[in-house]
């Protein structure tokens, strides 16, 4: 198997905006992106017009958020790819006009799966057992102990678990459960019941896998078409003392429907996600008891946003040969449209 | 394989103090055991000697926490198997007396060994990602957000593990980290390095444990010869904020020290067990914010009590027919008085 | 997440040759198909261009080995995907042409991924430790036993293994190889090294699998470039008595040469794949004591055949939603026309 | 965890017989078995009673297969422990005494686990995919190629799995075949179900394993009671074309009627082990096609030999320590009578 030949060296724009170089390139991965072409790296301010025809318009790979109307797509053309550094991707591109140009898109949503996966898993153990509850009946001198710190905990072993959404967040999830020797019920709309089946899940419907789930993880993204789906017609499905754990996005359920459940101690609830952030000062989640409240840090990790950068370039090297990404998430043209509704990062 | 042919009819004695009956044994468990043989249930109060004359002298299998010194022993001339219903081995044994009979002694320890994994791993990414803390930020109103929460945070993935001791528990535990991937050092004299080795961990001295661990499991019991042997020494070699989490016993820790080093930042910590318990309300423990404080719950879950019962049903079982025990804990000749110093149950 | 509103029922164009439409759907797989959309099967013969144009030029959704240059695409105004029931991509497509239109072009190589790896990993095993060998020995009257049996044999556990390729086949190996604890070693020229440490192994030249592995698995297809890359030069490079499992393609050995090494005893060679089958009657491969001989069947179970017809159902009925597919083999701009140099199938 | 205190120097007596001592303790092992304490090494002939009185009478740790009847255990006051070099246990010791005496009785037979599995899951997918039988068509010039030659292949994914005996060998091969994602029956008089359905298999009778498995796996051992207890009765429950793997003992089966079933292609068998070896020359079951001959090889690598020293070694310092041993098959007072009947042995 030769190596593929070498393309001709790549020209390089690297805008890194909201982030930063330093961030999220360490200097190995820097001074291989330098080495793989010619690097143009613009950290001052928007990309305006005249730094686009400076330097962004010949360049064959695109690194940032820069807005790609069919206009600017018209002027690169040698554009091959376009990373954009959040795991997202926004309307500010013509995605009908890079496929049709063969430019492929990408972001670096694989990064968090692997972290929101890890703290997803805490927060389902969390719920199960009562863990941040009885610290803080510690702290406030009302601990029970042993069984009777225990009346309503039960455990992920041998337990029915549900999923909604199997994307990536989901597929990192399964392998941390597997020890536990759960059944796993999961339901999306966008999967085949055969792809569920052959990661050891049984494909169910959402009534189903809302029903039959002593633990549901919530992972699926907010599109046109699903905001807000997961109401309290929904929640009322859940067994009593079920737990539900949110790391998507606020947008698929009904937040205050969900507190009202967990308010009334009929489900628990832990959340990494919130309508507003910060969530306002006298917010009454903050006084519920059956939830646990994560402020958006399953993520953002200081190693995943350095995880960013390798995989950029590990998808620069094998774009500059030629070759497909294997890195990134590469934009879809059947569902780019579908989550363009909203710009919300996963940071 | 010919079914080995069934023994005669055993007479069982069940005194199943300080646990009732119904509590481990539910119906279909306690048929097994009456369909076994001959079941006297002891249930009010102590086993005084008239009650052991009538009932439990004349025993092949005994469960309970009777005491049984030589001269009971003596006269128990049918006695196989004595199962206390408890996860300890106590000291009301003459145990050499029974290895020279070939009295199997028998305890439940293995019904903790999943609930308490499941918690030590909960408790191990709460340190690690700080969960309960940034829950009771929000409560206090402090939390922030994203990168910001999460300046300490680290990951589980491909990170340096320590076991202190790898016993029943550590084999629990390891399963449920194997997909973060970790480097898992293990530190247990009573094992060979070619045993730990074959778990896939790396046999290691206890310093180096202590020194190349971002996470320290403490799954030790208590012997005669290791009380407080982790003190401010054993702490001061752990990585700046590295995580130590005691799930077995709080007398293998010099408690204070502990908690001078979460105190300080240095280390964080997460303890199931405590010198006493209740601790006192005022306790200095529980302002601590680098601690996650678990009332002993670790392994008391309902499940677990039920499956004392299923556990000893299996072995009376076997035994009946002349075969080993499979499921509950085998009293070893050369470790069992290691073990008998202090009466304290996981419970 | 609402499921996504269901476009326009789709016409599908099903003309299955070289394979039958029984072999490779069953009735259920049939019946989910036709209640897809409006559906056209041609068996008889060719696809001319009558046949094209009555049937093929309206289709949504086109399922077999059509010719389809830039003409007949600019008819097929509404064509949304070709699928080939073969594993390749044949040169009889414009693919830049599809590429530009949006034309989803997959196959259903996936479903012989996991009967290739089992044979795979039986194969290796059998190089191992003798398997086949004996048992000829056996036949011949000259077995030798236990210790004497296994001079030269060794076990995969904890061994050096080795992939040159680590594409969908090789990606369905690793799992069986998991267990048995070894150093595996990949070389891949189109993955990058994160990728391929993202499964556990570590990437290496080409010279360093070949001169560390005790088991080589050769995985990689063959391209526009690699004909014949693995040749005396390589070989020379294994260690005495290593083993070498061919199961992609005969075209990227030099198949002399291998037998050369095999016939010396110098290595030991399982090959499922020939520069010509039926291989000659007379050939010497059929005379080598160290190699093993499989006559194309690492792939073509009957339950492999029955799984095209439900990889294809799967995936048209995605499209037909609208959606991206996720059970067949995607063809990427990239590498589509380096695989399309030979029109071999894997059957 | 303190180190429990070092015991007093150990006497060793090492009379390695069958073996030799150079086959299974390389260097390193043997140096730390010199430094364990003070090392009697007797490989000229028998253990006389005058070697005996002279060297092992006196010692704490016996290796070697010595005759100990209830005399000379009489007069070996100190010993602790006799390690069989064999994976047997041999009716020559008054086992009873042993275990009155509080003396440990091991063997190695764990060496023999990994290789025997690793052997019988190569037999298994050998039938299942037909591998030795299509390279004996090669050189016989009767191959047929791809669909051809799967007439009757079956894949091991999914598949139904049964097993008979579920011991430790029964163990190892469990984690090989997880990845084929079977459904695995076991019969096991000895285990509770309990246990059984602990590794993640069915607990069945020995009928449900054979009329509802394609491989079975016979693992148990010969014990006084299951002398051929597979026979004509026991194979005709099997599905048509299932496959047999016997890697245990020959004894369990009625030989001729395996092969009877073999003969008439009712059954696929593998087989490592005969009831006379060598196998007669004009022994019928050389002609069969059915059947996959192996001459007792599957556990008797140089690697299984060099770790019966490591496995003797890291024991002999445990209970020189006065700890329990690890890495030896320790034998159990209700079982070690069973399987006293035949000295064979498995190597």
């Amino acid at each position: 198997m030769a190596t593929p030949e070498t393309k001709k060296r790549p020209h390089i724009f690297l805008a890194p905006a909201p982030r930063a170089v330093a961030d999220i390139f360490d200097a190995g991965d820097l001074a291989r992106l330098e080495a793989l072409g010619t690097l143009s790296i613009h950290e001052d301010g928007p990309v305006t017009e005249a730094v686009f025809n400076a330097h962004a318009a010949h360049a064959d790979i695109m690194i940032g958020q820069l807005d790609l109307p069919a206009e600017r797509l018209a002027q690169a053309s040698s554009l091959r790819a376009i990373f954009n550094v959040e795991g997202n991707f926004l309307p500010n591109i013509d995605y009908a006009e890079c496929f049709r140009k063969g430019v492929r898109i990408l972001n670096i949503s694989p990064v968090f799966a692997e972290p929101v996966a890890e703290a997803a898993l805490g927060m389902a153990i969390d719920l199960a057992r009562g863990i941040s509850r009885s610290d803080r009946y510690f702290r406030q001198g009302t601990e029970r102990y042993g069984l009777d710190a225990n009346r309503d905990a039960f455990t992920l072993y041998r337990q029915d678990i549900g999923f909604i959404g199997m994307g990536d967040l989901g597929r990192a999830i399964l392998p941390l459960l597997r020890p536990f020797g759960g059944h796993v019920r999961a339901y999306d709309p966008w999967l085949p019941s055969m792809w569920i089946e052959s990661q050891g899940c049984e494909a169910a419907s959402l009534e189903t896998v809302l029903r039959k789930s002593k633990v549901v993880f919530v992972v699926a993204g907010v599109t046109s078409e699903n905001q807000g789906f997961l109401g309290a017609n929904e929640f009322s499905m859940m067994p009593e003392g079920a737990a539900l754990v949110l790391v998507s996005r606020a947008g698929v359920v009904d937040f205050d429907a969900m507190l009202d459940f967990a308010a009334k101690g009929r489900i628990r609830v832990a959340t990494d996600v919130f309508p507003e952030e910060p969530l306002p000062p006298t917010h009454r989640a903050r006084e519920i008891d059956h939830i646990l409240l994560s402020p958006h840090q399953a993520g953002a990790l200081d190693g995943a946003l350095r995880e960013i950068g390798k995989r950029v370039v590990a998808d620069a090297e094998l774009i500059a040969r030629g070759l497909p990404p294997a890195m990134c998430k590469v934009a879809q043209p059947e569902t780019v449209a579908m989550f363009r509704s909203k710009p919300v990062s996963k940071s």
